[in-house]
């Protein structure tokens, strides 16, 4: 179960690129804006791209729990796919937010879909292990035997 | 050691819910408060409901992090059950902060005893772990020998 | 591979407390700076603290990903050295930054060179372990092979 995770430490990997490369976008626009630390405020497009960021963030550890969740006890391969939907999601939202406010809703309801598709799984996951750890149900054998 | 760990994927998984829960509900105070993105300020009612998820988000990583290495390295169902009781403090803690800023204090205080705790147990385990391999010190076994 | 990771749970463990340690520091600014929650601006010297938290705290979660992936799949004492000299720099950049806005530079630049590192030595694990799992090319061993 806990064995095989290289495809989930490469997605988590690449989207820990992916928020290094948004920090730093929010630095560019700092100077482009010509916003002085430690001020957040005071021209719109910094403002959008600093929430833009801060939003990516907000959800980082939450798609990062999820991510290893969905993959330790549901399935590596779902997962990693998940998760990389999940980063393309993230980038059409950063853009779109670094254009205008409005434009930033597709990515993020796409963002959080694939949020919650990967909750399912982990969700699924973790029942059919505690259901076999702590009642010694097992869902999959039956789940085959019912075929 | 790193074997059983569903309890804490348990965990892990409804806390992340916890907090897309909170982020949803400053969605929600958005709106509510007409408070029109990428502004955060504006409305009391909105900046406190904001704040609240924001510092409960940024103890999360600290929460996960000792959350696991406790359950790896001391035990899993402490650490479960210590988990449980952060979650409930974090939700007194924001309804609390929504309501009124003093009113966020008890469930503020409740959320660290309780992540020190995890702390302390984190430290332990990861002591004993280190003298274990280090030094070929066996803390749990001199204990043992001791009564 | 995933085996041994006492030493990455630690630097985890003492760097979670740095944070907590930041966060802390913040409530000390505004109870100093007379800056009632949960407004987060009025003073400069508070801003500037909690900016600097604001800031390590965003590259909290990166950091860590990136320490158990360097230590899981490239070398453990590499990786925890390195965290340890990313937590040195962050300490830098949190006191560089409470004095004053230009004082952060030098502890930023150290912290992201080390962040730097860290992804380095992560890409090269991972990319041996997919090419290992994935194509049967073992690169550990024909490097062995090659001197």
């Amino acid at each position: 179960m806990v064995g095989q995770s290289v495809l989930l430490a490469a997605v988590s990997f690449l989207s820990s690129c992916q928020q290094s490369y948004f920090a730093w976008q929010v630095g560019n626009a700092r100077m482009k804006c010509k916003v002085a630390p430690p001020a957040v405020t005071g021209s719109l497009e910094f403002e959008r791209i600093f929430r833009a960021q801060q939003n990516s963030l907000e959800f980082y550890p939450i798609f990062i729990v999820n991510l290893w969740i969905a993959g330790w006890y549901f399935n590596q391969v779902y997962a990693a796919c998940l998760g990389f939907m999940y980063m393309f999601a993230r980038h059409k939202y950063f853009w779109g937010y670094a254009e205008a406010a409005d434009k930033r809703v597709i990515g993020f309801r796409l963002s959080l879909g694939i949020l919650f598709l990967l909750g399912v799984l982990s969700a699924m996951g973790l029942t059919s292990s505690l259901l076999d750890e702590y009642l010694d149900f097992h869902v999959a054998k039956k789940l085959r035997g019912a075929f």
